[in-house]
């Protein structure tokens, strides 16, 4: 599959700032249709998010429970956040596991990306898996509040069917943690010194 | 698990439209912290939404390819599209797949639902599954630009798995579907006119 359709493709004529707040920063662009006509498309810019799926040694996989304002409940998802600057994915993802949760993993390994939410957002999260994990202090935000605990897959999977986890990015973990576990797709694990040299 | 944990809970103090574009609007609402501490928090306001898993008889699935503009590239997804307002989400997931394949299923089954992007999204996914497809013609919206295309299963998890789909909704369906597939999770499978006696 070709990536650049002519009979597809939507080309920039013009672009304006929409907002800037202090979360959210968006645009409106103006753009020609494959029909030679123009319409505009109206798009957050995000700059990009890592989400763990962190492993124990006993089986169970490391959760948070937050409560996440927009859907108004608290969410079972796994760690996450968001790149700061120009930021290594794999940093990143060493990074909030360690402060939302206070792991460390000896092994980490680079599963896959997923568009969050193609129709208005450019957020692309990379999601990593980890293992070797040992627990420390956690290094929470100011303001921000989370529970951290551990599951069983299983459990976890009754969670997903049940409704009681509804986060896309979680769920789409899911699809990577259970073909994982099937063994039908491999991990290509490193520590994180092969994976940063420099680091 | 419950869902209304004082030590997690923002609780809304003020609220203020952020902008409200042609397609997309922002709200910024200051919160309370479970510390007592205030916050602010800036989210899309999304109608909601349908995405389809349309199996046909021969154990292909149905697949479209869509430019997106956000990410810039054509994605391949499974059908879906917004939900009009008060429309229920299975008349909304038939009038979809009618309209951007020209597919009518005999069956229909409701596997879940997904929060599209918890931190800054009110957005919510229905997740339903179709079999019994009949073929004819399609109905795009104006400006509505994509192909329509039917894939082995198996095709399409290669394709989750090397980064050919990177869409969030449709690796989460793909959740559904390998479950579904595997008989672990179970569909309960009805005709429109079991679901909807009136319409």
């Amino acid at each position: 599959m070709t990536n650049d359709d002519p009979h597809l493709k939507e080309v920039a004529t013009a672009s304006e700032l929409l907002f800037q707040g202090n979360f959210l920063t968006a645009r409106r662009d103006t753009v020609r249709l494959p029909d030679g006509h123009s319409a505009t498309r109206e798009y957050v810019i995000h700059p990009g998010a890592v989400v763990v799926v962190p492993l124990l040694d006993d089986g169970r996989v490391v959760l948070e429970r937050q409560f996440r304002y927009p859907v108004e409940r608290v969410m079972v998802e796994f760690p996450a956040g968001k790149l700061d600057a120009g930021e290594d994915p794999l940093i990143c993802g060493q990074r909030e596991l360690l402060e939302e949760t206070g792991y460390r993993a000896r092994e980490w390994a680079h599963a896959g990306a997923m568009h969050l939410a193609v129709a208005y957002s450019t957020e692309i999260i990379h999601v990593y898996f980890a293992r070797g994990l040992t627990a420390g202090e956690r290094q929470l935000d100011h303001g921000e509040f989370l529970d951290v605990f551990a599951a069983p897959v299983d459990q976890l999977l009754g969670w997903c069917r049940d409704g009681t986890v509804t986060d896309a990015k979680s769920l789409t973990c899911m699809l990577w943690l259970t073909q994982y576990l099937s063994g039908a797709w491999p991990l290509d694990w490193m520590t994180p010194h092969q994976a940063n040299p420099a680091g």
